[in-house]
């Protein structure tokens, strides 16, 4: 009997999303749950295991016929040997061997990678990337994040912590960064960064209201958005000049606003970047959206040749 | 008979060297002429061809013995495709197919690349960056520019373009640059902008007689190599944070100055930049001086398996 089947995991800091994906990537069936529901590390990684158990029970899948379990981590990910560094936002999870644990609990084969660089991959196979062979995917919220494509391939840096673009430097002197440093893109651009100086202005409770205020009309939640374009445009104009991609997906869940960001972004990477680097970089939206992660996972296992 | 030598060419505004070299990377002999005794594109290239059958003939060497020409340029590259797209410093290239010319000319297979990636090349197979994985290696000059070194292979970009490290920003509102941007690295560390700065406070024709200065202890230009190695360190910092390469390495004439310039450089990004990318980059200085730019253009054709 073949193997048809894939699971594609995207635990998340809020919510664990688990998807049941045909060997095209196709999703046949997913089931969500809060993450925080499980306070151990022990607790989640048994309510993974149930969970696809139970997932691969109601459509009546045997285990031998799923080619393996991808699941998208976010932390720093040894991918080849399988264990999770850390997670930022779960605490209780140190070096933790997770690919051998729900290989042996499972009896499927696992492998895991972390999460932004999952939606690269998916974005890149399946969404806004495909035909491209050097290029970034953004994620941005309230960090800021990049999966990098180069040569076709997942560049993940010499200890599994490329990509954070939200740590490439701005201005030498400006505001604290949550990683310690001053004036980094995401001490510009983070979610909660663009929140606290839309309310200094407007009276607005989250970021899809600064959107819809933007759609509107709204000049000083354009203004808002513009400079969220801006900022992204100097970071990404000193990305360009050193990595020369063909393409930079952005995505998360700011990128709602991409009308009125990335025009500015654009304007500014035209000003600041070199030729011919400035030409062959195109900026484009993601297109997965929330299935990214799941995808990106399942991709792991599969190349996709569907 | 066996095919033992290689020519290596270091094609550059100034001079040009040729060398020929053995299989194993030796350098066998050297010839150096001044580039712009040549005044147009044809002139320079029949003096390229004269000069290798030269030194082939006064060796004794016959065209049947020659692996390859390999040939580093100032200026973006298709290497693929054997086309010099054009050099900044050098009138009158445009769109140059050097490897067909030379082949056809000499009689000897020929490939070209970019001279800053042939020396990133040649430090990594055979100077600072033996054995590293993930690497850059910076050319500090009147530009500063870096090849790229990712997965033990030479990273080129989407338009061979890759590696303009002295472009990415390190202030919003920083000096104008050459380049038409605003606070780029190059604006705070390219030669002559450290030489006009130092000569506001200090009677200096060049920047070997600041070196001097600092060895004497002069505080002033001590303090200009602190500057230069700060500003340095604020950009790895995103190159860090955003490639997580196991090395940094940096050569070029203001290189000598390193052991007034490196210190700052290791402080600034031990501050700026994320765990655990930070303590895996290693910082060190480029080994092969001179020399590897004959050397980068010979490893275009031998792997140095020696």
């Amino acid at each position: 009997m073949g193997k048809n089947f894939i699971i594609g995991i995207d635990l998340g800091g809020t919510n664990t999303k688990i998807g049941l994906l045909d060997k095209c990537l196709n999703i046949k069936d997913r089931v969500v749950f809060s993450t925080k529901e499980f306070k151990t590390k022990n607790l989640l990684i048994e309510a993974l295991c149930l969970n696809i158990t139970c997932l691969l029970d109601k459509h009546g899948i045997k285990k031998s016929s799923v080619l393996g379990i991808g699941i998208g981590l976010p932390g720093p990910i040894d991918s080849a040997r399988g264990i999770a560094h850390y997670f930022p936002n779960i605490p209780g999870w140190r070096e933790v061997p997770l690919s051998g644990i729900i290989r042996r609990k499972t009896g499927i084969s696992t492998l895991i990678d972390n999460d932004v660089n999952l939606i690269a991959l998916a974005e890149f196979k399946k969404g806004a990337g495909i035909g491209a062979v050097n290029m970034l995917c953004l994620t941005l919220g309230t960090g800021v994040g990049a999966g990098i494509i180069l040569g076709g391939r997942l560049y993940r840096g010499s200890s599994f912590s490329a990509g954070e673009v939200g740590h490439v430097p701005v201005n030498e002197f400006g505001p604290k960064c949550g990683c310690g440093s001053n004036g980094c893109l995401e001490s510009y651009i983070g979610n909660q960064h663009i929140l606290n100086l839309a309310q200094k202005s407007l009276k607005i409770k989250n970021l899809e209201e600064l959107t819809v205020l933007a759609r509107k009309g709204n000049k000083e939640a354009l203004s808002i958005w513009h400079r969220v374009g801006r900022f992204l445009g100097i970071a990404l104009s000193g990305v360009v000049n050193l990595l020369n991609p063909d393409l930079i997906v952005i995505g998360g869940g700011v990128s709602g606003a991409g009308s009125f960001i990335f025009g500015a972004t654009r304007k500014v990477i035209k000003a600041r970047a070199m030729s011919p680097a400035k030409t062959i970089a195109k900026i484009a939206r993601a297109k997965l959206g929330d299935d990214a992660g799941i995808i990106g996972a399942a991709l792991l296992l599969s190349e996709n040749k569907c």
